[in-house]
């Protein structure tokens, strides 16, 4: 790796700034602090200096300068990220994209969007809504675009419309010698040349940082159906789900929810589930008569795995209600148990294991004797998160709960599976790489030495 | 260049004879004339052996040898490419994958199967089929899955399931050097390491050569229908086009197809449609009461955009007769215009601009006045197939006929488009790479570098 550096020359700095300008470089200690974490449990690491740069540019600018003076570059989002992803562990400079927030072009005919990378998905839907368009990969948090293109995060909608991997058309990149490329194209179909579109999506700003995207937008959906499916058995729930795909309809979305995570849901008061193993389940289509027929099948289909009840709401206001239940699950968590940490885990797996792997998540998680022990997942991919308790006070405890994710992890990939579905692999999942991926990482690793001799991008993730 | 290489040295031969077995080897005149030329109208090359491979040791071997002793290695699967793409410029070694040909394992309940890359997509489907499931990419010809990969080849079904590129999980992959690698997972989601099985499909064996592939299925629809939509302008048509996928429909097909397209079908007294620019659409749903509801829709949303005639057929075989139809409109061309040769264009915009690419194609085939000049094309992915007719004895007219062929892809990249939409760059494309891809070419070639260093996989294409 990278020599880390810990400050920056006066010539560093002096460059910056007369790049920049003064206003959008600081080593100011709260800043230098913010920039050392993300969301996750991981151990904060200070950067040198953080710079807000305003245009490309600025970018290629400061990678070239970066480039030739052997110092680290992490780029920055929203710090959302939940395996480590953008902490600086070899110091140098963070690049928060604060400032590159712009929606640059609406192609509204075609269903897509020029931004810059520093937007957050949340505040871009928002403005998209007057062009009766969205942006449909749903990680929860409000993340930015580039962090999402970096970790190609996906969420509760990936079912129905992919990964961010799956609507990514074109992207602008500044290489680590601070040269500006293009790749990809606005038409929906290409056989022109190497893929590098998907060779950036989820490297982690490991081999390039995105500075400009366009990405794929859909029509607000007319028809919104939401339905909550309890069951007698977590085997009957997952078996469901592939009743349900195998049918040949095609769920938006389809959660499940642990009987754990249920009983802390209805703490709240806000909610009143059943207290069974939970499917939530979302259809959009585009007339209210398709939706009928989509949800009466599906109930069937549920019924025939042992769903003993079958609760459908229609409309918008029903569908926001189940999603802010499902996004607030951590958060109630936590509330409720003070004193107790958790890691989130990200394993999935193929969806005819997706029995095994959480009946495998349950027993390591239970196994851990603390409160809060749960488990959500995005079935409909075969994807879970186990929420593993530990003390924070306690390292013994921190080892179990790390002993525990591994162990899921293992799992998940003996099931076919991958070490992470969504959140990527940052500093969490670098022990399970060789394992998931054989020689194919030295493919890798001879890709990053190509593309980033000197290794100043993001040094320390992913290998 | 490799050196190109027209005989083997009896010491190469004798290695691959021991290697594969005497019958697996052959340096007979026509099986090297038969793998010297595609469908395509460029230039045969001879290949100076061709050799089957029974499996990925057998491949490994081969690429092993040939990378030491610098022998160019052109990976073969049913020679139905159009841009030369598997045509050995540099001689060397045809490897021919007839006899990995096998399906291995059927994962019904996930959706996915294991194959060698030698089996043809049309006999997959048929056996496939006595699971009820199906893989959804349709390049019209009897393309072979490996060929299918390494051009992400695409076709009519792209709407709605993708091209190739969204349809494959995992690769097995033999490197230059020999090494067996193995890449992606079976999970539907996957944020682990760079996307390498998105680098190599596209990648026209010039990375690595595909030994084994897990890709994904769909469960055959239960409920067909097709229509067929007259309009009174190619714009009218186009403008539909958009309308009905920007209401959320979603189309599993949308096909354009030209006037003169139109009376050629009808010459055969098979078919008998209106004289008119024409669209055909194709639905498929899980209930036939969704299915009414979408035609409906779609049918409203035609006549806003100057319909002047909706024919809906519902069931598997008026659906069959479409695609029929759709798919014999090359034939019957080249069998109604004897002395005509034809180049198939292959170009791709974003969907807004199709009415531009389209009217576009129109001015430069009707400009070389020449008969069966017509356009056909995948509308819904704003991909075009003009055919572009020549006199193939005349050096001045096949000129002409390269000449329309570039202004075309000349306008599809002003527009925002691509070269190629799904036929892949091969020989064809070649000369339109740095214009399409500017400084991300040079990335492209570091990274052919990286991998294949002596330059032995398929040399002279791409770049």
């Amino acid at each position: 790796m990278i020599t880390p550096v810990q400050t920056l020359s006066d010539d560093a700095l002096q460059f910056l700034k007369q790049t920049l300008g003064d206003e959008l470089v600081t080593t100011n200690f709260s800043e230098r602090e913010y920039h050392a974490r993300d969301q996750s449990f991981h151990h904060a690491h200070m950067p040198a200096a953080v710079v807000f740069p305003e245009n490309a540019q600025h970018v290629s600018a400061i990678l070239k300068y970066a480039n030739e003076h052997l110092i680290p570059i992490t780029a920055w989002g929203a710090g959302t990220s939940i395996e480590g992803n953008p902490i600086p562990v070899a110091g140098g400079i963070v690049m928060d994209f604060l400032r590159m927030d712009k929606i640059l072009r609406v192609y509204a005919d075609d269903f897509q969007v020029d931004v810059q990378p520093g937007i957050k998905y949340k505040d871009m839907n928002a403005k998209l809504a007057s062009d009766g368009l969205f942006f449909a990969p749903d990680p929860g948090a409000n993340a930015s675009i580039g962090g999402m293109i970096a970790n190609n995060a996906a969420g509760t909608r990936t079912p129905g419309y992919g990964a961010t991997r799956d609507n990514v058309f074109r992207l602008q990149v500044v290489l680590a010698n601070g040269e500006i490329i293009h790749t990809g194209t606005r038409s929906k179909k290409t056989s022109s040349g190497y893929d590098l579109v998907h060779l950036f999506i989820g490297s982690e700003g490991t081999l390039g940082i995105v500075t400009e995207a366009t990405l794929k937008l859909h029509p607000i959906p007319e028809h919104f159906s939401a339905a909550v499916a309890s069951f007698e058995t977590v085997a009957g729930a997952t078996r469901a789900v592939s009743a349900v795909v195998g049918a040949g309809l095609k769920p938006v979305a389809l959660e499940f929810v642990d009987v754990a995570t249920v009983r802390e849901l209805n703490t709240t008061n806000e909610f009143h589930l059943r207290e069974n193993p939970t499917l939530l389940i979302e259809f959009h289509s585009a007339t209210p008569h398709a939706l009928e027929h989509e949800l009466a099948l599906a109930q069937e289909l549920c019924n025939d795995n042992g769903c003993i009840f079958f609760e459908v709401g229609v409309g918008r206001v029903e569908r926001d209600r189940l999603w802010k239940m499902r996004h607030s699950t951590y958060e109630v968590l936590v509330r409720n148990h003070p004193g107790i940490s958790f890691l989130i885990c990200d394993v999935a797996a193929p969806v005819s294991k997706y029995p095994e792997l959480v009946a495998a998540c349950e027993r390591e998680i239970n196994a851990l004797n603390l409160p809060g022990a749960s488990i959500v997942g995005h079935a409909a991919d075969g994807n879970a998160h186990p929420l593993v308790p530990y003390l924070p006070d306690d390292k013994a405890s921190h080892a179990r709960a790390l002993q525990a994710l591994g162990n899921m992890v293992r799992v998940a990939l003996s099931l076919g599976g991958t070490a992470t579905g969504e959140h990527g692999v940052g500093l969490g999942k670098i022990p399970f790489m060789r394992e998931e991926h054989g020689a194919s990482l030295d493919v890798m690793r001879a890709i990053k030495r190509t593309l980033d001799p000197n290794g100043i991008l993001n040094p320390g993730k992913m290998f």
